[in-house]
């Protein structure tokens, strides 16, 4: 059961990562609208959203996040060892994901990217992305809603209303910063959205844990 | 109990004023075509409602809108006291939520904006925007449908349909005159969308009552 | 009962006309692509379709069109009687609608469409596009499905793959004749578009009636 | 029932055609942006699935694609007599569907496609393509969840993510060849298509055979 948890969160997390740069690569090829390619890298990133969470649900929660899976084992839902195997599981899925992108669109295999992403707007907007995933993901439990459909639709909107466009996930971000194209981060910045990320999650988590307590009644 | 409803009501407007002039302020960043970010903006405040209603309706009912408020005291669905509290929580929240926004693209905090709305081509606009609101609110609950869903559908189509692209809530529209940005509205054309806002509600709830009414089956 | 069944379809014509020719006015205001501000419109005609079905559905059916009302009609859902009701309510809601559109955006109240829409490719066009909307409605009751998702996705569909951009609605290609704005249709291009919508549907009907048909098991 | 499942398959594969052949000449006629274009085709076709699957899915399974008949033969879910007549019927529907966009659009009915689709990253894309759908359609039965809604999240995704914009279906390829429009492709580069798509399908069958395999607990 282990081999196929470990399994559902390294090919969600690459096909996630495949969406992301891989939109992103097509989008940028045909336009010169940076607000359209960035549409269309939205679309593509919700509906893939949607349909990962769907499929690997049943089998490992979806995580595809660390910051997700360090919630839940905050919360005693997985244990700490398989915890580990879930970002590691992630982190290496997200890198094939990046090169899969890489393949399809015959780009060279290995690049670092050279986009910066850094300063104190960045900071906070990665911190309130990741707080707003973390709170709709403990809301779409406590509501008994669709949890592919609420992430989903978070993130096509905190694409747009965050500065940093919302990596909100820093196994998504590692991957990303091995691709020199649309979506990606210089590895510099990487540590500045880590921190931010983490700590967005930590504080929904928290946060959420007092707004959603049963009340005695 | 009272106050995780407040805070509910609160960070819910916050955060939905953040997506709609946070997504304003990216849209026009990044393309010249005002479609475009209109577009853009659209599908970002339509996402946003989507999370957020599911998110905070079983705390609070996600009202984030002073004449949801209203209709629903006036049905003695909440306390008068309570109402006052929430409206309350909404205004501040908003302001909180523009405050956000300007933090995490990095430009002055405290803006007044000068986008002139008015007319009364607007103000008939405003009139039919909050109307439909309220009756598919109203709508949404006699059909024992997705609240979420419906709201977020509406919402995403008034943006186009009306002229005034819909602002419907008088705590969004103060939180948004104070962000000289694409979501902007002069501050002294807030009482005139104020009014079309609660005559809109009012006449939307009298005509819910008629239309939904149970039948004697 | 009869009189909220009436006023049902003659107001949700009216928001449904609202919207497709106002969000078609505020496209053609805000760009100059004629892609992008079809695909504006597409949003928001789908997105209304999915509040004002889920709406007024428990109210009368949600027919929103004559062609939808005939084949009920002629299935006895509903008494001739009534369907011609139905189909009044519709015209006049229609016509409101497009007066209510040309009101927010302060254009002449009374218009005459001068695009023209005509000729075999249109009505084969129109002929599908109604087939369509028939077609899956049925097919939306036989598989128990959610009715206002399923026909909102068919016409968010059928306004690109048509070439007609698919009125399939006799009661609003009416009240589209009367604004000369970017959904219009001169009045002489009715009749052709009318009898392609209605042997559309009758086909459709009977089709349906034989493919859904409940089997022996 | 065998004449009404062939019709099923028959008839959802030409509307499905339709929609991307359709919606592929309508955008590509109204704008120079190709994103622009290639998003609009992407809406058109998610929403089309929504609707095709959802209303044929209870006669015949709704498959349209023969590498989905494929698997599901393999899996001893239909004989494979019926399995030869659902590939004959997708693929003589899919050819109909193309000619049904070019009356509507007013082209020559018989075309050959002269667009070239081909390359080791293109064969990588359309496996990946198609072990993505077969993947969402067994993760959505594993789910209990409404597949028409993952399998249009999905394609509207992989329209994107993919180099090949995601054909994923030898017989929509095939009736795609017979159009020289936005959407086709030059019959010289079928072979290499459909190979991928069957390979990217049987892959994704057997991964999912283990990863969704039902657990003794």
């Amino acid at each position: 059961m282990t081999l196929r948890r470990l399994t559902s969160e390294a090919l969600g997390t690459a096909l996630l990562v495949t969406a992301v740069v891989g939109s992103g690569i097509m989008a940028d090829r045909l336009t010169d609208d940076v607000a359209l390619a960035l549409l269309a890298n939205t679309v593509a990133t919700g509906a893939a959203l949607i349909m990962l969470i769907t499929t690997f649900a049943p089998v490992s929660g979806a995580h595809f996040n660390p910051v997700v899976t360090l919630v839940f084992t905050l919360q005693r839902a997985i244990s700490a060892r398989l915890a580990v195997g879930y970002v590691v599981a992630q982190c290496l899925g997200g890198i094939v994901g990046t090169l899969a992108a890489h393949v399809m669109f015959e780009l060279p295999l290995l690049q670092i990217s050279e986009t910066a992403r850094s300063g104190a707007g960045q900071w906070v907007a990665e911190t309130i992305a990741s707080f707003g995933l973390i709170l709709c993901i403990f809301g779409a439990i406590n509501a008994r809603a669709n949890i592919a459909t609420t992430v989903a639709a978070y993130i096509t909107a905190a694409y747009w209303f965050t500065a940093s466009t919302s990596f909100a996930n820093p196994a998504v971000a590692l991957a990303r910063s091995l691709t020199n194209t649309f979506a990606g981060i210089r590895p510099a910045d990487l540590p500045g959205y880590w921190a931010a990320e983490v700590a967005g999650a930590l504080v929904a988590a928290a946060f959420s844990a007092w707004l959603f307590k049963p009340t005695a009644r």
